[in-house]
């Protein structure tokens, strides 16, 4: 439809989907990589989103319980690779602190000095050092349940950077919870799971299928993995966001201990949960277009634009004081948990330039304030949800009495767009000739586009998971809770499977 | 008064004032060391200090035109090392990455592997990291003033660690400006210090004396610095936040160019500002007294505790019933830019045990709730300014229509007595003899205490400093703003000065 338009995205999403998300960051001005590989710069379009959608989840945290608390950014190595198979996963990516002061040598060099005894891990996940801390907090059953969540910066070191979806050092939550039983910990892991996809649906706009990790693909040293699986608009899977069940792993390793009712020393249960500024990335893919950025309202920095149609000097001040009455009017509003936030820009540059930087910065409405509109008191709106050349016409009055609920009509019908999407591209797979043709591309134009999210019976073994990525280059996203629930024959290996699996290429 | 109380903090103030701070933060649950040398553990009813700090802050921030966005961990040490005097002042407390992959070696030990060409730092401020992206962002004077600001986590190695004043890593916000002309710059420095003592009086109800700092004191690469310094009960001098003036001297190293109106290109004038959460230090010792924790009404976690007195079960349902309605209304009003918050403690433990624990965390109104008050409609309640067993006694009503002006009158009155014991420890001294006495301990047992802040002409030499430090162990504080701007002779050279120093121990 307006890929041709030219001041569209380039390339547009079926040209190439991978370098369109790089191109819409780009032209929204959300992000930018930094001089350290892996690194990005958030700039202030793109902070604001991960500022809007902490403040919501935050509440979110707080209303089922839990406390914010801050840990410290260093793991010592001795204390990590206490439990072998979390270090284990995360050996590969570690950022690793060894000294600590500067000094010139003698070529007037500046180098690192004093050598620490052990050597410090950029935390790539704080489950050991808050256990650490646990263990020293709880002594009873009457301190349980913990319930503590943290924000954060998390260095993971990344060979392949993408903005957003795969970078070094990113931002998140992490919930850490210590329980009395086995049951309570793993309710508590799949409550929050549920409090995400929640958070996923109505206020990101963002369908997922969410399910249980197979054995091959839980966090290092889980028990169990809860993770919600969004579908992008090529089709592949992006994992928005995990709980874990952890068992007693971690408080073993960490010696979180605690007198029961019966007088009876025990091991905690524990849990951990977290999304991250990735969900940015997943949400930009998610709803975005060949014009650029698509916001869900919800989280949109800012939510209408004014843009003051300004021809001579004498109409200057009044079209601006105007614009201002109007924008006092609708900041006097709320949206979601949000003040309504309007700009008005007034900068001097050619119309349709702005019109298109607004565009491509997704911004859900844009409305015109010329002098003839004021005469008319007829104002043209354009949603970001429809086409960037369809406006419709509202007076003053019921642009302020409206605005509410023109905003929540974007966000639903972003959602149900993306909902349709999803459901449409879910499908049962019966045979292995089925699965092998649903993820050959069709068309060599467009190599990424393949079928979608197969759901089958396939056996949760390392051999079907290697065959399926050597193959297919797919993998498994999760048993999902709600889909494929009928007991049948693995594909590969004709063992009998409790329930299907969903299977798809993915970020 | 309270120091004979049994229940008080031990060792009281008088008694040990760098001991009675450690004890006041871990009795009112604030904060602990970690494993890690210099890293803090920040417990929930601290960090809750440090997110109504930084609620308030940052709205702060956002009025006078500033935006968020989030730079990098790291800085390159090749970038770091662009400011000579920059990374100077910085070298001895850097914690530099080196490695990044942990591997098994022969004898099965986990040892860091990949070296990386150039180490990184952790960013123990983000002058360079942030400088280096700005220089891209800027082309024209049209993008000028660029007004950016960031939360993060700092890390600057420390030897002498304590709780939230040193600690080796630190929260933080940093504001990074860069304008047209020194003028402008110099201007928006002085404005963001003068944002800050209004946070400082109106928000932690601590009065402080603000000036620029002498010549040895600047932040490393400033061509200025601004400072604003609280006097704690011990009458040492701590530095609140700093604001710089940093000249063309980073917007060199980091090549930051502007085309100009007139269509010359010349470097950018830059500041940075930041506050951090030694702040949260700064508040304990203004304000707590050898009960406890003091806080602010308009930083506390939470306003009012219930505390629900029960003697059987069968009143237990009607007064928990009486207490939620009461909070409820209570919870409705808001105070300060926050809702009002409220506690109902029915935890099952001695009423007196109970009282002390929130006394030690400082709390702001304690409320009584028994059967017998209840059907009098007359409870007791306790204010954390005042005696610990000070009560008076209000109606549920009135209790509800003054939650606000109670809390007020708590922020002011702690406000007040901050800012009289700073006034009546500020003394003109005009001899050298006078200087020696005021700054030498008058009684053994209380050591720690001397004169308070000196005001004097001393030149701003290296030489002076140096004795100053060697004789008395106090240092110049700042050149005052409102201060001792009459002209006399050095003290210890006889030069003229053009206005008094002030002069003081410190943290």
């Amino acid at each position: 439809m307006s890929a041709k338009q030219k001041n569209a995205i380039k390339p547009s999403r079926e040209e190439d989907y991978a370098e369109w998300y790089q191109e819409v960051i780009k032209e929204a001005d959300l992000a930018e990589h930094s001089s350290i590989r892996g690194c990005m710069v958030i700039k202030p379009w793109g902070y604001g989103i991960w500022e809007n959608m902490q403040k919501i989840l935050n509440e979110k945290i707080k209303k089922t319980g839990h406390q914010n608390a801050y840990f410290p950014l260093f793991v010592p190595l001795s204390l990590f690779e206490k439990e072998a198979e979390h270090v284990e996963g995360f050996a590969k990516e570690c950022a690793v602190v060894t000294h600590t002061r500067l000094e010139k040598n003698k070529e007037g060099k500046l180098v690192p000095v004093d050598k620490l005894e052990t050597p410090l891990i950029v935390r790539p996940t704080s489950e050991m050092i808050i256990g650490q801390t646990f263990a020293k907090w709880i002594e009873s059953y009457r301190d349980l349940p913990l319930l503590i969540n943290q924000w954060a910066n998390i260095v993971r070191w990344e060979m392949r950077p993408r903005l957003f979806l795969r970078t070094t050092e990113f931002l998140w939550q992490e919930g850490h919870t210590v329980h009395a039983t086995s049951e309570e910990a793993d309710n508590k892991a799949k409550e929050m799971l549920s409090m995400y996809t929640d958070f996923s649906e109505n206020i990101l706009a963002m369908p997922s299928v969410s399910g249980i990790k197979t054995e091959s693909d839980k966090f290092p040293g889980a028990v169990a993995t809860y993770t919600f699986e969004a579908m992008m608009q090529d089709k592949k899977a992006l994992q928005g966001g995990t709980s874990h069940f952890l068992g007693q792993n971690f408080s073993k390793s960490c010696d979180i201990k605690f007198m029961s009712e019966k007088g009876q020393e025990e091991f905690g249960w524990m849990t951990s949960w977290g999304v991250t500024s990735r969900l940015i990335g997943a949400v930009i893919m998610t709803h975005s277009d060949d014009d650029g950025l698509v916001l869900p309202p919800k989280i949109a920095p800012a939510h209408v634009v004014l843009l003051p149609v300004i021809h001579n000097e004498e109409m200057k001040s009044k079209v601006l004081s105007f614009c201002q009455k109007l924008a006092d009017e609708m900041q006097k509003q709320t949206f979601g948990e949000n003040k309504i936030e309007v700009i008005i820009d007034s900068r001097d540059i050619r119309g349709g330039e702005k019109k298109w930087q607004w565009i491509k910065k997704g911004i859900p409405l844009r409305i015109e304030i010329g002098p003839r509109d004021m005469e008319k008191n007829n104002f043209p709106i354009a949603r970001r949800d429809k086409a960037h050349n369809e406006y419709s016409f509202l007076s003053k009055e019921d642009l302020i009495k409206e605005v509410q609920n023109i905003l929540e009509d974007i966000q639903k019908n972003i959602f149900y767009k993306a909902k349709q999407f999803m459901q449409d591209n879910i499908f049962d797979i019966s045979t292995k000739d089925e699965l092998y043709s649903f993820f050959t591309p069709k068309n060599t134009q467009k190599a990424e586009i393949h079928g979608g999210f197969a759901l089958c019976h396939l056996a949760d073994t390392p051999e079907n998971e290697k065959i399926l990525k050597e193959d297919l280059s797919v993998s498994f996203r999760c048993l999902p809770f709600d889909l494929g629930q009928e007991t049948g024959k693995c594909l590969f290996t004709g063992t009998e499977c409790a329930q299907k699996v969903l299977v798809a290429k993915s970020y």
